[in-house]
């Protein structure tokens, strides 16, 4: 079994943002020589997601204004508990569970195995500091 | 390393509706030879889930009017941008957010490790067209 | 490939709550000998979750009072039709959907490759009984 292991650095300008990270994951998934298995690309950080979905800025405006309906960002220790301790971004929090942690990608043939419009996103709710995602090859 | 990959192609006449893939799973899982393992199964287009829930009607009918309140079918312009470029599904990308585009499953024994309840759904959330789902089963 | 499986059993008290299983999951990493590889953990129950986020009381009050408005209990057979069959934990296969049923971590020189404040949840929506989590360890 061969494995990879890398870590991928963003450090997004806005509060809420997507960032195709693609290519980045493609060419870990080169580098490692795997032909047959799995990739597994996760945000390190618990106010971001990494997700798949279409590369089209339209859907990406309409997410973030969804996710605001479901999620309101208030900093106040009114709304959220978890402002009380001094954080502002309880609301992050609950955005990320929605957009999900992590993806695990099939490797077949040495590529990863996408449909048609299936593209890697970096999600930041909590954003303008670095943040980390971990991109780990197994297979063969 | 012993590894599998096979593509499924379901053709939903509705455009939101859940269809129990598990037998499907199970069969790859058994003709893959694979005694210890994971078992990858994603939808390869991004208005459709993979996910595992329970195999009753109710629930489904539950399911469907939660994600409807959720993320509203609205084909018209105002609402989503993503709806600007001809499309009419952005809402089929937030329900299928919600529901998850993957599941993976531990194969134990040879088999598919369930709960007792636990049966992988293929959901579709923009139909009435063919669509791919990806199993990709890897251990020893 | 090396591979490890284990199940953990949990009642909770609350019909919904959260607990920190990443010492339990670590343990069994630990004995796994496995150095580079994936763990899953997933929740056995439909009407569980094993989900990452922060160990802070506050949010996970946050968390509760997000879904409840998400997904309200409601054990009367009019708003669910999955209430109809006797059972009254709709709402709980829906708050499970958001949370999500697995998660797929990294391991790397033997140890969970966790970000800074990644922590293992089981997420429970309908407890008072006992429900098992699948660990699943494979890799070299």
């Amino acid at each position: 079994m061969k494995s990879k292991t890398e870590y991928l650095t963003f450090n997004i300008p806005a509060r809420m943002d997507f960032l195709n990270i693609t290519p980045d994951v493609e060419q870990i998934v080169r580098d490692s020589g795997v032909q047959e298995g799995l990739c597994l690309v996760n945000a390190m950080h618990i106010t971001a997601s990494v997700f798949i979905n279409d590369d089209e800025p339209g859907l990406h405006h309409d997410y973030k204004k969804w996710l605001e309906d479901l999620a309101p960002f208030d900093a106040s220790p009114q709304r959220y508990h978890h402002n009380r301790t001094g954080e502002d971004n309880a609301d992050a929090h609950m955005k990320r569970q929605i957009m999900g942690r992590e993806v695990v990608v099939a490797i077949t043939a040495g590529k990863l195995d996408f449909g048609p419009w299936e593209q890697i996103f970096y999600g930041e709710f909590d954003g303008r500091r670095a943040k980390r995602v971990l991109v780990k090859v197994i297979g063969e």
